[in-house]
């Protein structure tokens, strides 16, 4: 009888707080409408274990690219249990002398950790200071939220690391793409960052911009 | 009798309440520590009207230089009263061909209105779309924050604009300047944004960047 | 060769980024369902530059009315492209002794810029402490957020002036309209606020009020 | 005449600003999408006055159970004018014995005030350090966000508190039922809290835990 | 010895992460320089039990006035463990016919709860449409942050109500105190209300205004 | 002489907007003022590199303990840099038969990748809702704010994660140190959890606790 008693209490705790439990997290639910603050809420009876991790950082990147590396991105709605909950991660693979062309996050601050080899990292503050590290295994460092940074392998084998952002959806806006992979005329290019005229149409030609 | 009860009253609820006011605003005190929410509130007794208020936007620019153009910022702590407010304001003032070369704002989205002449301005997003208008008198255009964008002075006479931040220090890191200003080595540079070594000395030298 | 594989990566990249690029902006799609952060956003494929400007600031207001002045926002969703990046603007044309009546933005502080003209501004704090500015062109002003301020031509042209806020709906609650333009009963407005049956019913009468 | 013009004006004006007032607030809709945010926005043509008031925490909660306490919550979507407005309320019925186990709210500070009765109440530090107060009637006291706390009748009669969070969903888990009111293996749960099968087993049993 | 090593771990682990725990809470030291974000912590090794706790709002406040109310405040610093956690409360007496004139929260959202008595309360939206219910003893309502609202005494004997904020410092500001307790000029409040002469000079009289 | 305007001009933006710039980033200073956004910030003059840097994360923690695991935390200010940025990290090793006991974060969630090994791992939500999964290298998992969580080797070898959060202070509470490992009086501990009292003074004699 007693023990009628208990499970009754719990079982109307529960329901009486349940749509509380909704909000402890906000498994993004793609096809929903979004908003400024991120996806759509999956219903909750619909959500695993499974919406809370993710698999796609365990294979390496393909770094057979101009670049010699690789961003692999665990954001949200790919990382569907990240949404509103304002943390996510990359995976970075750099080969032999591969390089993160600079490039901002406009929406988080990112911090790295090296997992493999040796990286050189740096960013550029609004003063035009210059911070640069060389990094070995183990060690971090943070780049400020939107500020122009970049990463290289400045080891001899391949390297690895692992970045976390303070969003799940941080943006990445990398700065040769942006500058020489759309069609942004050239003379805009050109006026506004002071390159030439032929520096601007080299690149756009590698990097398959137009205008 | 009865005025003296009103007159008390008032008082006490004034008196009472007095250490809430102090938070209705924080004007900077640029003097005190800083911290990542903004300034110190300088002394609430200290505070006059003239800390809400700010001319230095009432002058153009000086635009006899490189780019035929000034901004002009009226952010926290230079105008006191905006600090922790969440919101600042610049001027940009662009002669006949003047223009503000892409930067970006890494703390706030930034909102143009043209008050006078003619400026083309765009931005790039992270997919590397570009988003370009030409604004005429009254015209304004929204910058979303930490993206890369320009403006500049598509018409005959001299532009002028006022734009506003959702921050009181939204911060400006100007591109060219923070990769040909400073002493990042020209190698990097050159890693990082595929530009040819003849192209990044060449504007470090224009622009005083060193290494 | 080079060049597919150089495509391809940029295309890959983009792909693998492209959810992300969504959440650089989400511009407001005003028949989508709205929440607190917002409005929903629109599909991003179907977003142009016109989403991010906005003519509505170009014409004047019109002044001949009681108040002789007019405020024309720029908020979301008129301004879609606004809708969650935390600021707005607003156009205010004062015709000679015309009033923007005493009034509060709940969700968001003010930045004002004067453009033609003398404006006489002022606000008031918690602490029932009023701070008043002349501002002439060019001068601007912060009015904190929530509290009750107002201006007013003070010179003998016409004046303009544009504002903008850390929101993109900081909302607009005027207090004469607020106490005299709908059906709060009378007694209620003047146990509220000291005022005389005989002013609230005439005032009342001259705004539209009922009850 | 005069009057049409007023009339005019204050409709123009009220007309032009009502996109912004619908974010004065945003009543909760359940059955529309959620999101990080909180719930979607009713139709603000359909908002009520009954939507900004709740009459749930009028009657006291059944305390005929095993903690002989009952926590009656006003959160959203329940009380639905709080959606978004980072408020809410509770009411805590303790009877004789009674006693609210140790919990936390993941999203939201808690601070109590006491109508009747006497209630001893405490939280527990990041750094493992205990504060523990014991209240009389009007007595508050604030549980910071995240840390677990308790409440407990410490006098003779029935005892009445209520208690407000800064969240409208502020969540709430209860640790003798996260830890035994659920399929969590018993060796988990002895693994990660040292406590001993004997005991889990007890507990699991009483509370209706299995696994 | 195993038990040293116990004592070892758990030392060694509170004093690793002993930092963190400094930022559980920030209780506030009034004497140190505030910033937007609030008050500056107190050191924490001086942070006792009651820091946390407040007696301010047993006793009831002195309705002797005026309005026949009074509004007792929790609110940082005077409630210093409050500060920075985003949630205070405040206490309201109201004798027979006792009225809190119209007012608003810069700050916060406010949720109120009636103790004892009847209240009419009610606020008035952006879109100056008015929302009145009549509470009873247990029932709740809610105020949107940063409009107008009022509680009344509508029954027939004292009312007491407990009312609480969705942060430490809402701030308060009363708009009889805000147009007739300050030096604005009588002839700035009558253009910026449409009040008359005669009535803001009257209630400058009561309320203790000069100008 | 063009050369010296180009210079000057740089040297003039630089400085009209050195205040900004200073707001990129917001390094801590321990000995200086604590406030609820933070630490104050250092000097700008005296940042440098390693402030963005740190190399606590290289080595293992030590697992020659009761739980046979080590949680190492990259936390603000022992990691300067991090400070109002909103994104820290932590090591965790687990020796064979290593666990981190269920513990909460009451300021951020945390995202987790396994570096070496295998970890079971999982989170209890407010609903009492176990998920749960076991992860090898590269594998990802997402523990929501302020819920209660766990980590364990489940694998033959040592196993290595690092986690993210998205606070740089993101306060860490360890249950049964919590429960067992302070001067909480025993009574209160059974009281408040159901645990028996010879359970309570079993843990208490192992984990240090009192009373």
């Amino acid at each position: 009888m007693k023990m009628i008693i208990h499970i009754f209490f719990i079982l109307s705790l529960v329901s009486s707080t349940s749509f509380a439990s909704v909000l402890d997290f906000c498994v993004a639910d793609p096809k929903g409408p979004q908003n400024p603050s991120g996806y759509s809420c999956k219903n909750p009876d619909q959500v695993t274990e499974n919406d809370f991790a993710f698999s796609g950082l365990a294979k390496a990147g393909n770094t057979s690219n101009i670049i010699k590396a690789a961003v692999t991105p665990a954001f949200a709605p790919a990382f569907a249990g990240l949404n509103g909950l304002d943390v996510s991660l990359a995976r970075l693979d750099l080969a032999g002398g591969g390089v993160i062309p600079l490039h901002t996050h406009p929406g988080a601050s990112e911090v790295l950790v090296v997992i493999q080899g040796t990286i050189s990292a740096g960013f550029i503050s609004s003063a035009n200071k210059v911070y640069l590290k060389t990094l070995s295994r183990g060690d971090s460092m943070v780049f400020p939220q939107g500020l122009l940074h970049f990463q290289l392998n400045s080891g001899k084998g391949p390297a690895l690391a692992f970045v976390a952002f303070g969003s799940s959806s941080p943006g990445l806006q990398i700065l040769p793409f942006a500058l020489f992979a759309n069609d942004l005329p050239s003379e805009l290019v050109e006026a506004t960052t002071f390159l030439s005229d032929e520096e601007v149409k080299k690149l756009k030609g590698v990097l398959g911009g137009t205008n």
